[in-house]
Protein backbone atom coordinates (compact mmCIF):
# COMPACT_ATOMS: atom_id res chain seq x y z
CA UNK A 1 0.00 0.00 0.00
CA UNK A 2 2.78 2.74 0.75
CA UNK A 3 6.69 1.67 0.56
CA UNK A 4 8.02 3.45 4.21
CA UNK A 5 11.71 2.96 2.35
CA UNK A 6 10.77 5.30 -0.43
CA UNK A 7 10.25 8.20 1.50
CA UNK A 8 12.08 11.24 2.29
CA UNK A 9 12.19 11.77 6.11
CA UNK A 10 15.74 13.52 5.88
CA UNK A 11 13.55 17.15 4.47
CA UNK A 12 11.34 17.01 7.74
CA UNK A 13 14.10 16.13 10.21
CA UNK A 14 12.35 12.80 10.76
CA UNK A 15 8.84 13.52 9.97
CA UNK A 16 6.80 13.81 6.62
CA UNK A 17 3.53 15.94 6.00
CA UNK A 18 0.49 13.90 6.34
CA UNK A 19 -2.52 15.19 4.42
CA UNK A 20 -5.76 13.43 5.56
CA UNK A 21 -9.01 13.34 2.84
CA UNK A 22 -12.32 12.14 3.38
CA UNK A 23 -12.27 9.00 1.17
CA UNK A 24 -16.46 9.36 0.77
CA UNK A 25 -16.36 13.09 0.61
CA UNK A 26 -13.18 14.28 -0.89
CA UNK A 27 -12.87 16.75 2.07
CA UNK A 28 -9.79 17.65 3.16
CA UNK A 29 -9.82 16.86 7.10
CA UNK A 30 -6.32 18.08 8.55
CA UNK A 31 -2.48 17.92 7.71
CA UNK A 32 -0.14 16.79 10.42
CA UNK A 33 3.13 14.61 10.19
CA UNK A 34 4.41 11.06 10.45
CA UNK A 35 7.91 9.56 11.27
CA UNK A 36 8.38 6.40 10.25
CA UNK A 37 7.39 4.41 13.22
CA UNK A 38 3.93 6.36 13.35
CA UNK A 39 3.44 5.17 9.60
CA UNK A 40 4.49 1.51 10.97
CA UNK A 41 1.84 1.57 13.49
CA UNK A 42 -1.05 2.97 10.52
CA UNK A 43 -0.04 0.13 8.16
CA UNK A 44 -0.01 -2.17 11.04
CA UNK A 45 -3.68 -1.57 12.54
CA UNK A 46 -5.44 0.31 9.81
CA UNK A 47 -5.89 3.15 11.98
CA UNK A 48 -4.00 6.83 10.95
CA UNK A 49 -1.22 7.50 13.84
CA UNK A 50 0.41 11.01 13.81
CA UNK A 51 3.69 12.00 15.48
CA UNK A 52 2.84 15.30 17.40
CA UNK A 53 5.91 17.51 17.87
CA UNK A 54 4.18 18.10 21.53
CA UNK A 55 2.50 14.93 21.81
CA UNK A 56 4.49 12.45 20.55
CA UNK A 57 3.27 9.00 18.65
CA UNK A 58 -0.42 9.91 18.54
CA UNK A 59 -3.09 7.10 17.75
CA UNK A 60 -5.83 9.34 16.22
CA UNK A 61 -8.76 9.26 18.47
CA UNK A 62 -7.58 7.32 21.07
CA UNK A 63 -9.39 9.37 23.12
CA UNK A 64 -11.83 10.92 21.53
CA UNK A 65 -13.43 8.05 19.46
CA UNK A 66 -12.79 10.10 16.38
CA UNK A 67 -10.72 7.53 14.85
CA UNK A 68 -9.96 7.56 10.85
CA UNK A 69 -9.83 4.02 9.03
CA UNK A 70 -7.05 3.92 6.55
CA UNK A 71 -8.54 3.40 2.80
CA UNK A 72 -5.18 4.47 0.62
CA UNK A 73 -2.22 5.55 1.20
CA UNK A 74 -0.25 7.33 -1.62
CA UNK A 75 3.21 9.00 -1.15
CA UNK A 76 3.98 11.81 -3.98
CA UNK A 77 6.44 12.68 -5.94
CA UNK A 78 9.03 13.31 -4.16
CA UNK A 79 8.15 10.96 -1.40
CA UNK A 80 8.07 13.83 1.28
CA UNK A 81 4.36 13.85 2.07
CA UNK A 82 1.70 11.35 2.48
CA UNK A 83 -2.07 11.61 1.34
CA UNK A 84 -4.20 9.35 3.32
CA UNK A 85 -8.06 8.54 2.40
CA UNK A 86 -9.65 7.82 5.45
CA UNK A 87 -13.39 6.80 6.85
CA UNK A 88 -13.75 8.67 10.09
CA UNK A 89 -15.54 7.57 12.74
CA UNK A 90 -16.48 11.36 14.34
CA UNK A 91 -15.16 15.08 13.76
CA UNK A 92 -11.43 15.33 12.43
CA UNK A 93 -10.94 18.33 14.42
CA UNK A 94 -10.14 18.58 18.33
CA UNK A 95 -12.05 21.58 17.79
CA UNK A 96 -15.69 19.19 16.64
CA UNK A 97 -15.46 20.16 13.21
CA UNK A 98 -15.85 18.03 10.71
CA UNK A 99 -12.59 19.19 9.40
CA UNK A 100 -9.67 21.28 10.35
CA UNK A 101 -10.35 23.64 7.26
CA UNK A 102 -13.97 24.19 8.78
CA UNK A 103 -17.06 22.77 7.68
CA UNK A 104 -16.84 20.79 4.69
CA UNK A 105 -18.24 21.48 0.77
CA UNK A 106 -20.72 18.54 1.49
CA UNK A 107 -21.85 19.35 5.38
CA UNK A 108 -23.92 22.15 3.90
CA UNK A 109 -25.66 19.44 1.59
CA UNK A 110 -25.98 17.30 5.09
CA UNK A 111 -27.78 19.96 6.62
CA UNK A 112 -30.07 20.88 3.81
CA UNK A 113 -31.19 17.11 3.50
CA UNK A 114 -31.77 16.81 7.20
CA UNK A 115 -34.07 20.25 6.98
CA UNK A 116 -36.28 18.42 4.04
CA UNK A 117 -36.46 15.38 5.80
CA UNK A 118 -37.51 16.95 9.30
CA UNK A 119 -40.10 19.15 7.00
CA UNK A 120 -41.33 16.38 5.27
CA UNK A 121 -41.65 14.10 8.57
CA UNK A 122 -44.06 16.73 9.78
CA UNK A 123 -47.57 18.66 8.68
CA UNK A 124 -47.73 22.23 9.15
CA UNK A 125 -49.33 24.04 11.94
CA UNK A 126 -52.72 25.33 10.75
CA UNK A 127 -51.30 29.08 10.67
CA UNK A 128 -47.76 27.84 9.51
CA UNK A 129 -46.68 28.87 5.96
CA UNK A 130 -44.79 26.97 3.88
CA UNK A 131 -40.67 27.22 3.90
CA UNK A 132 -38.74 27.34 0.58
CA UNK A 133 -35.64 25.28 2.28
CA UNK B 1 -11.16 35.68 1.93
CA UNK B 2 -7.83 34.69 3.84
CA UNK B 3 -7.38 36.94 7.11
CA UNK B 4 -2.99 36.30 6.86
CA UNK B 5 -2.82 37.70 10.23
CA UNK B 6 -4.69 34.78 11.38
CA UNK B 7 -1.70 32.73 10.07
CA UNK B 8 0.95 31.00 12.42
CA UNK B 9 4.02 31.49 10.48
CA UNK B 10 6.24 30.68 13.60
CA UNK B 11 6.50 26.86 13.67
CA UNK B 12 7.37 26.92 10.19
CA UNK B 13 10.12 29.13 10.31
CA UNK B 14 7.97 31.82 7.86
CA UNK B 15 6.01 29.54 6.26
CA UNK B 16 2.63 27.82 6.30
CA UNK B 17 2.07 24.38 4.51
CA UNK B 18 -0.23 24.82 1.81
CA UNK B 19 -2.50 22.18 -0.13
CA UNK B 20 -4.08 22.66 -2.82
CA UNK B 21 -7.05 20.73 -3.85
CA UNK B 22 -8.35 20.41 -7.39
CA UNK B 23 -11.85 22.63 -6.87
CA UNK B 24 -13.85 20.73 -9.42
CA UNK B 25 -12.95 16.71 -8.25
CA UNK B 26 -11.86 17.28 -4.79
CA UNK B 27 -8.58 15.76 -6.17
CA UNK B 28 -5.46 16.84 -3.63
CA UNK B 29 -3.09 17.89 -5.93
CA UNK B 30 0.00 18.96 -4.19
CA UNK B 31 1.52 20.39 -1.15
CA UNK B 32 3.84 22.52 -0.97
CA UNK B 33 5.24 25.77 1.06
CA UNK B 34 4.31 29.60 1.46
CA UNK B 35 5.42 32.73 3.19
CA UNK B 36 3.23 35.65 3.13
CA UNK B 37 4.77 37.48 0.15
CA UNK B 38 3.77 34.05 -1.54
CA UNK B 39 0.13 34.57 -0.29
CA UNK B 40 -0.05 38.40 -0.70
CA UNK B 41 0.69 37.68 -4.68
CA UNK B 42 -1.79 34.93 -4.32
CA UNK B 43 -4.52 37.33 -3.08
CA UNK B 44 -3.65 40.07 -5.21
CA UNK B 45 -3.24 37.71 -8.70
CA UNK B 46 -5.58 35.12 -7.94
CA UNK B 47 -3.20 32.41 -8.62
CA UNK B 48 -1.40 30.35 -6.43
CA UNK B 49 2.30 31.51 -5.53
CA UNK B 50 4.71 29.32 -3.31
CA UNK B 51 7.84 29.28 -1.33
CA UNK B 52 9.56 27.13 -2.53
CA UNK B 53 12.89 26.61 -0.04
CA UNK B 54 15.43 25.76 -3.08
CA UNK B 55 13.73 28.39 -5.75
CA UNK B 56 12.87 31.12 -3.46
CA UNK B 57 9.44 33.08 -4.24
CA UNK B 58 7.74 30.68 -7.13
CA UNK B 59 4.31 31.76 -9.45
CA UNK B 60 2.91 27.97 -9.84
CA UNK B 61 2.99 27.85 -13.98
CA UNK B 62 4.80 30.96 -14.45
CA UNK B 63 6.94 28.55 -17.11
CA UNK B 64 5.03 25.82 -17.52
CA UNK B 65 1.82 27.38 -18.04
CA UNK B 66 0.25 24.81 -15.50
CA UNK B 67 -1.21 27.40 -13.37
CA UNK B 68 -3.71 27.38 -10.48
CA UNK B 69 -6.31 29.78 -10.26
CA UNK B 70 -7.99 30.01 -6.76
CA UNK B 71 -11.40 29.97 -5.72
CA UNK B 72 -10.70 29.73 -1.85
CA UNK B 73 -8.45 29.92 0.50
CA UNK B 74 -8.90 28.14 3.97
CA UNK B 75 -6.96 28.22 7.31
CA UNK B 76 -6.90 25.39 9.29
CA UNK B 77 -7.95 25.30 12.88
CA UNK B 78 -4.25 26.92 14.49
CA UNK B 79 -3.30 28.82 11.24
CA UNK B 80 -0.13 26.90 10.25
CA UNK B 81 -1.82 25.23 7.39
CA UNK B 82 -4.26 26.83 4.17
CA UNK B 83 -6.32 24.84 2.23
CA UNK B 84 -6.62 26.41 -1.21
CA UNK B 85 -8.99 25.36 -3.63
CA UNK B 86 -7.88 25.74 -7.02
CA UNK B 87 -8.59 25.31 -11.06
CA UNK B 88 -5.77 24.12 -12.85
CA UNK B 89 -4.77 25.18 -15.88
CA UNK B 90 -3.24 21.83 -16.52
CA UNK B 91 -1.56 18.97 -14.53
CA UNK B 92 -0.36 20.14 -10.97
CA UNK B 93 2.65 18.07 -11.11
CA UNK B 94 6.54 18.06 -12.58
CA UNK B 95 6.20 14.78 -13.55
CA UNK B 96 3.60 15.55 -16.12
CA UNK B 97 0.74 13.41 -13.62
CA UNK B 98 -2.99 15.58 -13.23
CA UNK B 99 -1.46 15.70 -9.01
CA UNK B 100 1.40 14.74 -7.29
CA UNK B 101 0.17 12.00 -5.80
CA UNK B 102 -0.35 10.03 -9.27
CA UNK B 103 -3.64 10.03 -10.89
CA UNK B 104 -6.89 11.29 -9.29
CA UNK B 105 -9.59 9.16 -8.35
CA UNK B 106 -11.52 10.96 -11.25
CA UNK B 107 -9.31 10.74 -13.93
CA UNK B 108 -9.86 6.66 -14.19
CA UNK B 109 -13.38 8.01 -14.76
CA UNK B 110 -12.45 10.62 -17.34
CA UNK B 111 -10.39 7.62 -19.27
CA UNK B 112 -13.59 4.88 -19.12
CA UNK B 113 -15.23 7.83 -20.17
CA UNK B 114 -12.89 8.81 -23.56
CA UNK B 115 -12.95 4.33 -24.03
CA UNK B 116 -16.40 4.33 -24.28
CA UNK B 117 -17.40 7.92 -26.16
CA UNK B 118 -14.58 6.06 -28.77
CA UNK B 119 -16.48 2.88 -28.73
CA UNK B 120 -19.72 4.53 -29.40
CA UNK B 121 -18.11 6.17 -32.51
CA UNK B 122 -16.90 3.13 -34.54
CA UNK B 123 -18.74 0.49 -35.84
CA UNK B 124 -17.56 -2.94 -35.25
CA UNK B 125 -15.63 -4.76 -38.01
CA UNK B 126 -17.17 -7.84 -39.59
CA UNK B 127 -15.07 -9.97 -37.51
CA UNK B 128 -14.64 -8.17 -33.63
CA UNK B 129 -16.38 -8.82 -30.57
CA UNK B 130 -17.94 -6.23 -28.81
CA UNK B 131 -15.79 -5.28 -25.78
CA UNK B 132 -17.32 -4.95 -22.24
CA UNK B 133 -15.77 -1.57 -21.61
Amino acid sequence: MLDLDGLDFTKGHGLVTVVAQDARTGDVLMVAHADREALERTLATGEMHYRSRTRGLWHKGATSGNTQRVVALRADCDGDTVLARVEKAGPACHSGDESCFGPGRWDGLAALDATLADRAARALAPDEKPGYT
